[in-house]
């Protein structure tokens, strides 16, 4: 059994890996942090894990932590970067689902996320979790940064057409539509149901903090430079990524459909829909799974790829767990291998 | 394993049981049935389904369904009472989620689903399932006649006051919410998003065809009679039932709390809820689980329970699932043991 | 024109009334508080007003609202009772939508809303602001009391049965249902619309702050004792208010639909439903009207009613304008006259 | 006054219409078709307008329109082309809120709408109702083709770019999304709120019908060829259309925001939003307006419009009175000026 501790547990990323790791059957979560919920039940807070969880919520330390093999960080951004070091010199693995770790300019960084980033030289050694462009290099990693929700879904449709030199990398536009749990679970008159319940809007457009992240992961697949117009939506949904791809073809006889179905054929969370199919983010709620769809609309020069995910699986815990798995030698699906929850 | 056969597996407690026995150790899904999907895959006309299910849907018959060890009628009302009894005879056990076998009393059955019963002989050997009155029943049935949502929220919330005789059931209340997925997956004006989505509403106040059922059960555990007003809503959610019952108290000295505990402290799938507490339908989304709460406001002469389900799980799919382990003599729990999906 | 001042124009009640007073015919809106968005435009916190108001919030205070001929306080509670006297006596008539002059005992209301209460001399002069009871007194009153949103789709439910001395009083039970903007705007965990969408629960079943506000009421009505049992929930919407009232008939035979129609006929903002009806808070949503249905199912001992209002209209601005109305002499329904927004 | 006969009164756009008409100044409601509903009361079926309307529903028919000035079709296509000429023949103006009449080459009709057109003749008569381009023409048309509303949105956002020159119109992107009222009151079980709540999706991504008619405006804008990608999606909400637009400039030094602002500073109901901002769609929600705000993010490239309207009023019934208006010579606001609904 992997003894797993979770710093941050109050947040939707935090219960989520509760959620799953309760069911895993390599798992033992022995610790879970929270500064505000300190010596609190675990279920008392989160009444859907009654049965499941017996754990009190302890103060984040080195110490408290010190029993475990690997700790997530399902905290705010600059947290993770204040303890990763400590941990691994400890020999304990870390995942950070924050976006400390994941941009290796560390000046791109401080532009986007603001202040000094505490652990600069962990940069380098951290590892992007994705585990379709960077399974071999999870394997042996001590540090990996989990990827965004944006990035994941965005990444994943735009990845075959890079790999295929299909597309003109200098107009991609991502029009991406996030349910509200991607807010998280704080206080904020925005995220009140009132808010965003029965409306639609696009915010961030001027610059969102995944546009670099993205740009990052793309650049380097493709070894080249590329421009990006990346516009966030709030949609009126808990769960749920939905990203809208537009692309110029670089030529428009390409079968697409089997240029997505072939790259993606030996992963187990990626799923190419047949043609002329629609993703729907209601079909992968609650599971760690990327739905994609390849459409090239009246057979004309720009290709429309659609792409779902749970924005607190796959796009999240589900997808921390699965590099978990990677990094332990585990099977890469244990513990994730469930339907999702339709209707 | 089990070899299971699903009749009308396109409805929602259809593709509900085929998301769970997907995932049950136990059991094989060999058969569903559709007339109007015959031909189709099922995982075509269910995307979440994808990797876990590769078979067609086939018309239902008693041939289609002869290697079955158990068959499941997810059907509407007023088609398992025609096909029940061949199966019966060719040995195959059969749990029936809808209403044709709740009834013990044929004329009342006719008074409120209209027509013939196709079927009245094995009114008496049907086997009422809920588990937490019936087990030893259920243990030995051939035939078993799952209970409705709202019956099933309704009684876990009234048993443990009855058994302790503690209230007067002459007038006892139900006002009780469902989410609109209990309106099944037919084309319905009445169930469009336009017409549910940020609306609340009561309907069939004059009557409702679960009240019978709720009467006929509470009577049989009071052995006495009952008058009980039902007063069903319409929430704007999918998924999810809470029951708000109301009833005078003989005394208002009671220790409600730990009458619940007691009658509830060997149910694996009855959760009572600490003093003070209030169930949320959210906690239970996706799982077999009732979570309840009682209270007894201002100490005064009237007790409020308040008791949520997942109508599709321990409302219907999840909860014949449960009898089908303990027609089995499986673990009750086996393929049932999942933390809800919150949020 | 009628010089209008709002204070605590930020929240719901208080943009509520500034949508409805733009397109009053009779009213000029002067002056809107906010200390929080002092200096702001209204238009620019409010969007959707833009066009209609070219105001700025500027500091509460006597001074900033010694021009007006009436001050709606849409504050939290507590508020109202430091400002109310000072205002009087500048010749200012005063509503206010918080509760500090709701009840008449002020023991009572320092026990459910804690503190002292600032001004307890003022509460036998305010008038509770149900036009449907107290038009008399309303047209001559200084200070408005303005009822709780479930005072008032509650009250409205009772009336006729309670004028008709129909029911037993000593076991009424009012199961009421709320959108979540009642929960207001403040930021707050629980009414994020990931904690609240896609779920419903209870809340408040121990006592809520409305409860001695309807009882004392009722009380006033029946000129006896009443024992009320009052269950209040939030429902995955945004506005709206649903009660199902119940209460022992004391004679089956009476004529209640006529009872409603009768003592409704001559009210403008209160619609009796035909016999077998059943409301909906989406046919009355955004404007100043209750819908009310009554039932005896089964012809049995209980009486059902049905009563939907929108919490933000007819439960708050919408009947604070509605008394601004009769205050000033103004046609009852001057600014107020509009078809609900279905769907 | 004038009076107006509906066609086809039971869908969203019909009781849209007599929603808004009742409130119209102007404006006598004499007839109101409906096959299925005939006989029965407007306002039992829409208790949203009790009070407000008396009439009965009538069989359609030249005969029950002829004391008609103005017959609004708010029917399904392929409706109105068979009853259109007759009423212009007879003197009565025609606004079709169906796609009729939008498109002026029968063969492209044809194409997206399938079957023979039994009134090309009149294709060339026909307006098309877009105040902001064609007021002009408007005011003198006998009948009127009322845009779409996926078309309303988007081109009131490319407009002012198409008219300044300052955009690439090879390669144009539309990424829209719809609440799920456009899907009409029609029972089907895609747009059951099972199906659409809580779910997110793209659908006709190989072509939608309003495609042919955005091209078709845009072309006559541009006096050139256009290429455009549409998008049309599913959004988990009643009301509200959200369009978000692409386009390379020409020229990265343009003020936009200027050019918007100017663009539309005479325009009643187009709101152009300050630099910055994100139009949310529940501002504009039960009122005929369209708010816009533009961006260029980062400076690059590439410009963002952002476009939303309530797809029921500005983009279907709200913008047929406004039209209605024109030809009638009425303030062109009449009946019009309300606050968006919010929350």
């Amino acid at each position: 059994m992997i003894n797993v501790g979770i710093v941050g547990g109050t947040g939707y990323t935090g219960v989520e890996l509760l959620r799953l790791l309760a069911m895993h059957p390599d798992v033992n979560v022995k610790v879970v942090t929270s500064r505000a919920e300190k010596g609190l039940r675990v279920d008392a807070v989160y009444p859907n894990l009654r049965g499941f969880n017996h754990l009190c919520f302890v103060e984040p330390s080195i110490d408290s932590l010190s029993g475990c093999d690997v700790v997530f960080f399902a905290t705010p951004n600059a947290i993770a970067m204040h303890m990763a070091k400590d941990l691994l010199d400890a020999g304990i693995k870390v995942i950070d689902l924050s976006a400390d770790f994941r941009l290796k300019d560390v000046a791109t960084w401080q532009k986007w996320y603001g202040g000094e980033h505490a652990c600069p030289e962990l940069l380098d050694e951290a590892v992007y979790g994705l585990p379709e462009t960077n399974r071999q290099a999870i394997r042996a990693a001590q540090l990996v940064a989990n990827p965004g929700c944006y990035p994941t879904a965005t990444q994943l449709g735009f990845l075959p057409l890079i790999a295929a030199n299909a597309i003109d990398l200098s107009m991609l536009i991502a029009d991406v539509k996030s349910g509200v749990s991607g807010a998280g679970r704080s206080a904020s008159v925005g995220a009140l149901m009132s808010e965003t319940g029965e409306s639609f809007k696009a915010y961030a457009v001027a610059g969102h903090r995944h546009l670099p992240e993205i740009i990052q992961a793309l650049k380097q697949q493709a070894s080249s430079e590329v421009s990006l117009t990346f516009t966030p939506h709030l949609v009126p949904m808990i769960r749920g990524i939905h990203a809208t791809l537009y692309a110029p073809l670089k030529d428009r006889q390409l079968d697409l459909q089997k240029m997505f179905e072939t790259f993606y054929q030996d992963e187990p969370f990626v799923d190419v829909l047949a043609a002329g199919e629609h993703p729907d983010t209601g079909d992968v709620r609650g599971v760690n799974r990327c739905q994609i769809a390849v459409h090239q609309p009246q057979n004309g020069g720009v290709v429309t790829v659609l792409s779902v995910i749970d924005n607190l699986v796959k796009g999240a815990s589900g997808q921390a767990i699965q590099n978990m798995n990677i990094m332990f030698g585990l099977d890469e699906a244990a513990g994730l291998n469930y339907v999702g929850l339709y209707p």
